[in-house]
């Protein structure tokens, strides 16, 4: 951890992330009242301080509503920006069950006696400091900073640029709502303002122990291949719903039209659509009949366009079982077997969120198990997949790498843990020398108390 | 997933790592009884086929032997290389303790209703694929493979070179032994003969999961710097043992010669220890006394120097610091406050284990939850610091990383989690619409049930 740090300019972004360090060495150590006054702070800061807020915020709008009328910002983007309509209500809401929600760190997850008077215990502790890039909402900084500060994890932040004035406002009123109180550190909450400040911060592999990159595919894909700090995330959402052949059609109808149009922009929304032969000719008109009259586009292999009427169905390539849409669009393939739609999936998928449509448990569970998908789920909707419908609280992101966290992200996905041994003087040698005794290895109830 | 492989020769590790990926699959699915059913036939075979491994392995011994003769190996190396001695006993008796243990797959480790008939569970399962490398020790090789059966993984090994016929023995066997189970997958264990075939590994992140590398801080850290797959590991072990002023005089000579001389190749042994001002004129003279009595050379500050007799002590230098020294040689620094020994500890440490001997529980909790150490003790030796010893079972490594596993890692360290959600054609329609339904949100008791 030493070294590299006195080789690196001291530039403002590497302060802040020294700083950073700093801070969340101190906010490891607080205790769950410190940090949920914090919280309590920024509700009420931002209770009393919204003209100000919506004020900045209606400016970031107004410009980008001129962008887009000529055409430099998409529509939906601009729409994600206005913190009014109920949405700043929300946010404070979300701070307040934040506030009460249980004390993520120092829990002990295991307590184990290895002797007499030594007692081991594995408790959870926060991460460190973590760096976070988000798309264009205001609200999302409000989020991140409140799951930051509950779980004790110091965090860098860099917002989208047509919300600047909004963030930097929202951040300015963060820092100074925990300033006031007794026992935050300082430094724990910094905004980034440019991309070059987000290049920089991905070099600083001794002071950040994890990015959370959120955003397009291309974006975050960028960030895995050019940061050696860990990064946890997902770059594609190609979600699936396999309708098997003991599936009930009707909710087969149901569970593949929810998936699909529920909300086409969102990484659990389906993209492809695999159906069982024994009952593609009974099940593909009716889905394909439901999804047209939903607006959606379907492209199928030759099986789905000979059953389903190719008057209907655009030819899918091989292309379309890799793309992630974000659009009325669904790509759908007619297999053989249960067997033939896990291989696709683990081939085509990206570990994100599958379902399948069943009434038959044990294909349910050889689903269930064989997908490599960090949510697998039966005769639901892959839109479920969220930190919010899963009863997480706020969510943070959604990983779909294997290690650490997977799947939607909450406060104690940012958690990791760390063992702490108690003794009395206890020296191995005891052990294993010439007389040893022995271990007593016995599982306690005990949890750790400071 | 897909796209690069592809473009990837099909070389034989390129296949190895792809039949490994598959065999992940299967064995992910298998029921506990089937894995253990794998270990009894691999305790079996090593019982029956007890004379033609222990020939292989005294083929590499005298070979190592007339290597060590001749300069060509380190004489600690050889004697790591040989089976017998009980070795070979303790190792039968290991892969037996691995079938007794509790299954770490499909354990529930939270179950939440999100409304009636939709059930979520999150649920332990394999990381995957491994990819170990470990040092010249055969017995490692047993170990490994049952650890990565028992939770399901599939492993990619690569032993020392010295040990080439006794990890060919024991690889045959475990595979042979494996295969004639029923419902074990075949590729799961794949043993490679040469570092080419280790280079081409660290390049296979469509197939492997994790790398573990054991082994020297140099070899650690090439790894960790050659591959885009995750890394669990530690290069360095620079642990600290800290004195506190209100410590036990005696507790701390014990802790602290332990620390140091129990065993000074490993990782967990101590390398600073630090002494507060406060304790340092009674404390230094006695610990710098027993050390030498366990001739350990101790590199001392101007202070130690000064208050330990400068005949007895070496100036240390800055280096020292940072050194693990894996030898009887000890670097001791006095510090003017707890708050001081942190600040050394979290810049110099390598976050593996560090100890503070003191009887002030206020203080002891201020240095548990202030060092950055993934162990962190008190009133107790830092050679505690081990799988075996923490009740973990077998260990396949340290981790000094601060994401997914920390500290010993052993078979609950090489499993992570998916979601399950189990509902009945439910859709999130009907709860985000116009006349949304709400969610439960209940804590459920229930574990899920294949």
């Amino acid at each position: 951890m030493s070294g590299t740090s006195a080789q690196r300019a001291d530039s403002d972004l590497r302060r802040q992330a020294l700083a950073a360090r700093e801070a969340a060495r101190g906010l490891a150590a607080t205790s769950a009242q410190v940090r949920d006054a914090g919280l309590a702070a920024i509700a009420a800061a931002l209770a009393s301080e919204r003209d100000t807020i919506l004020a900045a915020n209606a400016e970031d709008f107004a410009e980008a509503q001129q962008m887009a009328a000529r055409g430099a910002l998409a529509d939906p983007l601009v729409a994600r920006l206005n913190l009014a309509k109920g949405k700043y209500d929300r946010a404070i809401e979300m701070v307040r069950s934040v506030e009460g929600a249980e004390d993520p760190l120092w829990q002990t997850q295991r307590a184990t006696e290895i002797d007499a008077g030594l007692n081991l215990f594995r408790v959870s502790v926060p991460i460190g400091v973590l760096g976070v890039i988000f798309e264009s909402r205001p609200d999302a900084l409000i989020q991140i900073a409140a799951v930051c500060l509950k779980s004790g994890n110091a965090v860098l932040m860099k917002g989208g640029s047509e919300a600047a004035r909004s963030n930097r406002a929202l951040a300015d009123l963060i820092r100074r709502a925990t300033a006031a109180v007794d026992g935050l550190p300082a430094g724990w909450l910094s905004l980034l303002e440019s991309r070059e400040d987000v290049r920089e911060m991905l070099e600083q592999d001794d002071a950040i122990d994890l990015i959370i990159p959120r955003g397009s595919n291309e974006f975050v894909a960028y960030i895995m291949a050019n940061t050696n700090i860990p990064v946890t995330g997902h770059a594609d959402g190609i979600c699936h719903v396999y309708v098997d052949k003991a599936a009930d059609l009707d909710k087969a109808v149901r569970v593949a039209v929810d998936s699909k149009v529920q909300d086409v922009s969102t990484c659990c929304t389906a993209e492809t659509l695999l159906v069982h032969a024994a009952v593609a000719a009974a099940f593909l008109p009716r889905v394909v009949a439901a999804l047209a009259a939903a607006k959606v586009e379907v492209r199928g292999d030759e099986a789905t366009r000979s059953l389903a009427g190719s008057a209907d169905v655009v030819p899918a390539t091989e292309q379309d079982w890799s793309t992630e849409y974000l659009d009325y669009i669904l790509s759908v393939k007619v297999v053989d077997s249960l067997s033939q739609a896990m291989t696709h999936i683990n081939h085509y998928g990206s570990a994100h969120t599958d379902t399948i449509v069943t009434e038959d448990r044990t294909r349910a569970v050889r689903f269930l198990q064989g997908v490599d998908s960090s949510s697998a789920l039966v005769n639901a909707s892959t839109r479920f997949a969220d930190g919010y419908r899963y009863g997480l609280g706020a969510e943070v992101g959604i990983s779909t790498g294997r290690l650490h966290s997977r799947g939607p992200v909450g406060m104690e996905g940012l958690t990791t843990y760390k063992y702490l041994l108690e003794g009395d003087g206890h020296t191995v040698g005891d052990y294993e020398g010439a007389t040893p005794k022995p271990y007593t290895h016995r599982k306690l109830e005990a949890t750790w108390q400071t």
